[in-house]
């Protein structure tokens, strides 16, 4: 018998989910495409449910990625922004949390700065917890997304080779990444400069490399990862152009890649940093299925951690 | 025969509102609490109808509080917030209303940091103006909602002694809370520091004290209010120990109140300053029941004052 | 045969309209004036549709504009404002619009504060365009309601006098406006200080004139322009006092005007700067007819390019 509901009512990270959870929601996802390419893109599943976007640190493409989940859902949807926030004037943000919940939401969506928010606040809410991206922690959905699109283009998530090149320390797409492959039996390598890489890289179960070449060679998805200019320019590398020299993707690299190689990008992407434009643009890339799976995914989740509890009551 | 409808097409503030009326808002909102504990929170009463929430002071809580309410009863909700308002441009606020006018709204919620506001925006729409706070002046929906939290645990609203101890010199909480207790026939009695004490408190036909014991003793229900620490800090006391020393509720001062008071803040709380969080987390406080009451006294509040308007039309 | 749909996908400028489609346009204003006078003004054509309001340039009056008008036809709207956008993260808009256009958008309504972006961004999306004002280029949306409300009070585009007065080197509203008066057969008389005229005004097809009367004289219509003080004064004139006196619109000049004269302004107004008080609440003034016909036009374009696709499928 296949899994038809989550065990938890909260998705916090990848770390929580086992194998079997993590299909049921690519499925579901898969069931959500058709109704992105309908000319009445919208199902009234979720009708007369609240689902409160709580992004405490900037974000556009996550935040619209899910209203646009929740509204195709028929959700409604309510957006708290940091700038905003009642935070500003000195409210913890358990206190806050207790107001929303005490609002009676069915989900509340959370990004932070902070590793292990969502974690803290779902303890002290009955809604469903959906980590958004928590400092350098998860970024669950993101990870879900990327597999889907990997298994849209390779059938299958076992036995692949996948490179993530980049900042892999501060990178909560690279971890969640990591721990998804592993759960699926992809073998994962990862690349950056020594600068950029965790201390305890092999705890996390990837080879490592600082050889672009070695990390392309033979894989069948690469995962470039966003650099934080603002962060790491003059500390972690000495320029913007040595660092595209060395780990940046450009055609030339490229050719040392399969040819049905995919390359994945989170978005937004740092033109002529991380990845040339040829390459972004390029045959190869599936950046912008990436995108449109996120939609397909976080509809997914709404549906199975809140749309679910509706088998429960009659109405 | 009881009362069916608000007398006037705006809620201004308590200082407009009678008996009657305010027992009509109590009544409708228990009503609406129901549909707050269904597994679908959505009621179609308000579909069609347009509430603009203007909200040119921040606030996260009270602006939250009112498109929930909105949402369930199915109207639509448009949010302005002062730093993307066109009043940056130089346009006056009778212009911008005037504006949002020729749009047809059905419903402007509206919170200004200068008392009067709403009163004079009312003269210039045909929409219901809803007072979400005005300056010192009024914020008669906080008022309704704690009310309606004593009223669920007391039973009533008469002969009751509601000690309210705080900043009453700015607090517009404080404002309408002494209307409405006085007109539902509780009694009053102030605490602050003299600093902190408007000068003709005894109009407001309230007793005042400035010994938190005196006030505690024989309280049905305590309210404690906000302290604005980067207004007073310095000015108005020496320094916040000082003050929670004096005047923040902790266990300690609890002690000397009845066994069944009611401890209600209306948020955001300063733990430590103006309640310890023993007292702000502990049995006898009723704070987030306030929250959620809110959204009930919101839904209450668009219904009798737009909702109200369909009888008169065939549709 | 009249003309029953738009020729392009979007909404550019009002350079790409013929007459025929700016006729098409009016008239399917008008009949969505009837919806807003009704009590529930809300009827289900674009049910399922996500229309994107995406405003890089502040902006109250036109983004609520076309809120409205999208929930008013029962469309999903979804607002990124500048400031919370993440091209503040380097990304580039071209980036930012594949990643909206991967989410499978209906309609994007864009702001600009750089000539040209609506029709660049048009190319990377199937979703319609819809040009809300791109630098100091076009303002369709604006001419349009411009039109609709001279044609309510006179009957006609064809054959007036209209005389735009004030900031014509920066208008976007006065160069859509005068595209679009030409087109409809009326002449247009521009008048501002010298330092307010663009080089070859003359291409534009107007007449020009620095002496306001002469412009006033015998127009069926006058707009006054507003006037980005910020931008101007001390540059472009000395004075407020002095830009007033002679470019302000006030009684005394009004006296040399025709008695059923319209008068105009995109808003928002600078009260005695470009217009006295008097003159625009004056009985000539028609300035909440424009707010008004602004949510008609909005509705009628978002039908004539989101909802005709309708036609096209069965469901």
């Amino acid at each position: 018998m296949s899994l038809t509901s989550l065990k938890s009512k909260d998705l916090l990270g990848i770390e929580q989910l086992d194998k079997e959870e993590i299909e049921l929601i690519l499925n579901t996802a898969e069931s959500m495409k058709e109704i992105n390419t309908r000319d009445i893109k919208k199902v009234p599943t979720l009708r007369g449910k609240t689902v409160v976007n709580l992004f405490l640190e900037p974000s556009t493409r996550t935040r619209t990625s899910f209203e646009i989940a929740a509204r195709r859902l028929s959700a409604d949807t309510l957006s708290i922004a940091a700038a905003t926030s009642s935070l500003t004037k000195g409210e913890t943000l358990i206190d806050m949390i207790k107001n929303i919940e005490a609002m009676a939401p069915d989900a509340i969506v959370i990004r932070h700065s902070s590793s292990g928010v969502p974690h803290m606040i779902s303890k002290y809410t009955k809604a469903s917890v959906i980590n958004a991206g928590d400092g350098a922690h998860e970024h669950p959905t993101q990870a879900l997304l990327d597999a889907l699109t990997i298994r849209d283009y390779k059938g299958t998530l076992q036995n692949l080779k996948v490179a993530i090149i980049g900042d892999i320390l501060y990178s909560r797409v690279a971890r969640s990444n990591i721990l998804l492959l592993n759960k699926m039996g992809s073998k994962v390598y990862v690349c950056a400069p020594p600068t950029l890489i965790p201390p305890q890289i092999e705890k996390l179960q990837v080879s490592y490399t600082s050889n672009i070449y070695e990390a392309i060679e033979d894989s069948d998805v690469i995962m470039m990862l966003r650099l934080q200019l603002e962060r790491h320019l003059h500390t972690s590398f000495p320029s913007v152009r040595e660092y595209f020299k060395l780990f940046g993707l450009d055609t030339e690299k490229l050719k040392h890649a399969k040819k049905d190689v995919l390359i994945m990008h989170p978005g937004p992407i740092n033109r002529g940093v991380e990845i040339a434009s040829e390459v972004a643009d390029g045959p190869s890339s599936v950046i912008l299925n990436q995108v449109d799976n996120g939609v397909a995914i976080r509809m997914a989740l709404l549906y199975l951690l809140i749309g679910g509890k509706r088998s429960e009551d009659n109405y």
